[in-house]
């Protein structure tokens, strides 16, 4: 699987990476990219003969795992016969991922506006909830990422929303349910539960209902810590949007097609929003596509009074035949169902019993392919492993951490105190044990750094 | 070319696409999408046997046709290779592809940000402008369009804007030059120049120069009406953002990778702007693509701290390997030339032909494969042939002159009051002249809705 080391081409690719490619969310002279030769299944390997297994699915997208043959056969195919067509037509492709998407949508979600991506698909559902409900203000919550152009950013809540706060964007950030560090003091999940509701409900009284056009959430929020909410909380926030006529968008960009073991995440709280966003899972990123499921009642907004958004490459020919692939893949191979059973009889047990084993590991959660490791200088007070948004010597402890992981074969997933284990969801049982066994040596180097 | 029709296939793509698709920039209750069939350099084809000679390009997009066999084959090599990988490595195509776009991009803007398309590629040259100079405002033209994100949404200056406009955005507008309707009572292109110079200077004094971020502006417009800025104009600008420290970002995503006969529509000007964004023509759509062109003063801001800003699939390995494709095509077949001798020897020779026989046809402008006809009922007065954002029966003229296009075979790009002729770069004499005869009977139906 892994070819012949070949340092001189490395150079060469390293070289005109570092010419002209300038990358996102680094300064551009501290940055040293790995560059790499090629991946498949749940591997990806460098110029110098170093194999990697990815515990990271790419940014948690290759969720079929690399260079998945159906999928590739059918790029290829659709490649000789339509690359690509503009949006305001019919096209085969088109019509049947939106087709394959509408039937794994909970409810009525059963019309799909196609973007490129995950941001694209949060500013469109914003748009929609602002035009449907005649209201600006938009709600979300700390501890979320939905992406990078300017709607999507303001929406966010972790630094990376800072540089390019506006102010005025009209977003009003509230506190969710996190019961390992609970904004609400709950020492339950129940407490939790209904805490976190009087907070949202409190928040949305004292902003104005009438003002509120929606609530965007990710149904398990991903890069911010995988916290999964209590039972009951979703259908509470679905009741106080139904109760105060605010639109409900649920984001799944990271969550979704397969990642928790169902096909939505949604789908474990038996919730349906009124727009529910995609990307990154729906073709594994093998072409960009994302997009915006709806609500009959949304669409019916836009049957005669035109939508205002669009883009050239919506519902991009090629990028909805790769989504084809991937659902029938998917379909075919069960591959919804690995990755349940990996969360339950494998990852589940597994990361468990490291978290005995490892002063570091102050909690582990998650379901499916779709995990988190919160790493801790004390248990006893969770004092984090880092502080929050840490850089430079004070994050030396996690970089450690990742050093050890990369050492052993492993690439993991790092996000602050938190490792998240988020392999393709058709990983084997072999591989998770390999990756396993790399993390448990990873996590003696983050023992090193708990003080308890 | 035009495979056998299929009308029971195309029905069952349409009846996927009204049950499921949601089309941008529509009411979707109100449309009736062509099912296409197939595509193939110049023309593109329905289920039922109608041949249709593309005169838009798709959305501008297709520079080098559809389905060019040698970038269909790079596309199906890549995808054999490596369809996907994060954007934080080094990747050969992603590498390359950086190092032909920055080898042809003007003077010093040798790194490149790569984003999916052209909306995410003004996003975040505004975050780099606002990062670079401390400042907020961002100053852009009436008769512009940017992209319908947040922040590119409302730098545009079209009613597209209207539904998604933000007053707190932080965009000031201002007119541009447009000799045939000049803001500024011009009867020259020297005086239009002068005076639109002036105006813009005049502006941004009465906006202060030191809130000013960025001014942004489509090199020459595009689907606001290809008004190639009189010499010295750009030239003007980039003197005054000199004189008060604004980053000059010019948005090539329609006009660049050789749509103007040149590599990029700045090259016509001899300026370099700091910031230069591009989608579209870069790999002519067949992937998802785009991205920001960096100057080096710029990317020195972010050489130690950390750019702000990025997405999943940035520099995709599988859009960066059509993108070497395609430009290696272009240099290959000089296919830029071939847009050069076509504004040149062909469109602009028969658009002036047809402009002296047609009452309708009120100016033609343009270069390249870049070309208006500014329909007009009055040649004198210049009262456009149809009122500014017709819809319905304000707009039946228009809508009578595309019915009429489409009848003769040929598919027109119809905005507003005007029809643009943009079709591939490499279009043939043969079919630019069979194309042009189709235009020549469908402006009869215009002329008919003339009154002078």
């Amino acid at each position: 699987m892994t070819p012949q080391p070949n340092p001189q081409a490395g150079a060469a690719v390293k070289a005109a990476d570092r010419a002209h490619v300038f990358h996102s969310w680094s300064a551009q002279g501290l940055i040293d990219p790995l560059a790499v030769a090629g991946a498949e299944g749940s591997y990806f390997w460098d110029y110098d003969g170093n194999r990697y297994l990815d515990f990271t699915s790419g940014l948690v997208f290759t969720n079929i795992g690399y260079q998945h043959p159906k999928v590739v056969a059918a790029i290829q195919e659709q490649a000789g016969k339509m690359t690509t067509f503009a949006p305001a037509f019919a096209v085969e492709s088109r019509s049947e991922a939106a087709r394959l998407i509408a039937e794994r949508t909970p409810g009525d979600l059963d019309k799909i506006f196609f973007t490129n991506g995950g941001a694209e698909a949060v500013e469109n559902a914003v748009r929609m909830a602002r035009l449907h409900t005649g209201r600006t203000k938009v709600m979300s919550a700390y501890r979320s990422y939905h992406g990078a152009t300017s709607a999507a950013i303001n929406l966010t809540g972790d630094p990376r929303r800072w540089p390019s706060d506006t102010a005025s964007a009209g977003v009003v950030h509230f506190w969710g349910p996190y019961l390992y560090r609970s904004p609400f003091h709950s020492e339950t999940e129940q407490q939790e539960c209904e805490r976190a509701l009087q907070h949202l409900e409190d928040t949305i009284v004292f902003e104005g209902p009438a003002t509120i056009a929606a609530i965007v959430l990710e149904t398990i929020p991903g890069t911010a810590g995988i916290m999964t909410p209590p039972p009951g909380y979703l259908a509470g926030v679905r009741a106080l949007c139904d109760r105060h006529g605010i639109v409900f968008v649920l984001d799944e960009v990271m969550a979704g097609f397969g990642r928790t073991g169902k096909w939505f995440a949604a789908d474990h709280f038996d919730v349906t929003p009124d727009l529910l966003t995609f990307a990154k899972g729906v073709n594994s990123g093998y072409v960009p596509l994302g997009g915006v499921a709806i609500s009959a009642e949304i669409a019916e907004t836009f049957a005669t009074r035109p939508y205002p958004g669009g883009l050239t490459y919506s519902g991009h020919p090629l990028a909805c035949a790769a989504a084809v692939a991937t659902i029938t893949a998917m379909e075919d191979e069960d591959i919804v169902g690995q990755a349940a059973r990996l969360g339950s009889d494998i990852l589940g047990p597994a990361l468990a019993e490291l978290a005995e084993r490892h002063p570091s590991v102050g909690e582990v959660r998650g379901t499916g392919a779709f995990w988190a490791l919160e790493l801790v200088r004390n248990r006893e007070t969770r004092e984090p492993l880092v502080p929050y948004n840490a850089s430079g010597e004070a994050n030396a402890p996690m970089a450690a951490f990742g050093a050890a992981a990369k050492k052993n074969g492993l690439w993991p997933f790092i996000n602050m105190n938190r490792t998240h284990v988020v392999p393709p969801c058709n990983i084997t049982e072999a591989e998770a044990k390999e990756g396993l066994a790399a993390l448990d040596e990873a996590l003696t180097v983050a023992d090193e750094h708990t003080a308890q």
